[in-house]
């Protein structure tokens, strides 16, 4: 099951930036995509992943699995990034023990959201 | 389709609390269960959403539509955050029109994250 990195491509990251600038989340899309993504990452630029007050923002996804949003990401946190995103994708339900993630993915998370048919002892 | 209003239990809302009390995210949770849920939306308690410096936290998720997350919830939000799950419910995609939502909703988003199988050209 594919795994998808969204990744904000309008987030000023705090910045105050002139209306035709390239934003810092635009920056960071492109810094993912010249390192290449792992194997069952797809990554795709969202226009606004609302997450404005921390960005640059990216989120990890896939059918069956939480659902991870990180803040506060810049061009540097790339390649933490896409390992983050490999140890999601060979996980079975997007949970990756806590030692595993890359230090940004356990410093900036801004949400997690359960997959859908979770069971429900697992949710409360 | 069912909405899935999930209401984190464990917020601490930025207090400092003794380990065995109630915490701010369970209030919440009893806020909006007393007052009932509207047609269309199931609640489901989470013991962690993961956006601990932005609770209380909420999110609203449905098969087919973006999922919502939203912070700094208190329980005088409960009413407002009721009113918000019954017009996603009611919305195809998930998305309610900026001047339809809660002034909670829209001055609260921790994040969005688009649903699966979307368009990618919605998402560009």
């Amino acid at each position: 099951m594919t795994t998808t990195l969204y990744v904000c491509t309008t987030c000023r990251a705090g910045q105050e930036l002139p209306e035709d600038a390239v934003r810092p989340g635009t920056h960071l899309l492109n810094a993912l995509e010249a390192q290449g993504t792992p194997d069952g990452v797809e990554i795709i630029p969202v226009k606004c992943l609302s997450a404005c007050s921390n960005g640059a923002a990216v989120a990890l996804s896939a059918p069956g699995k939480w659902t991870y949003v990180y803040g506060r990401m810049t061009t540097e946190d790339a390649a933490d990034i896409l390992a983050g995103a490999a140890k999601y994708a060979a996980s079975e339900d997007g949970f990756v023990p806590w030692r595993e993630r890359p230090e940004q993915f356990r410093k900036q998370s801004l949400a997690r959201i359960p997959p859908f048919q979770m069971p429900l002892e697992a949710a409360e």
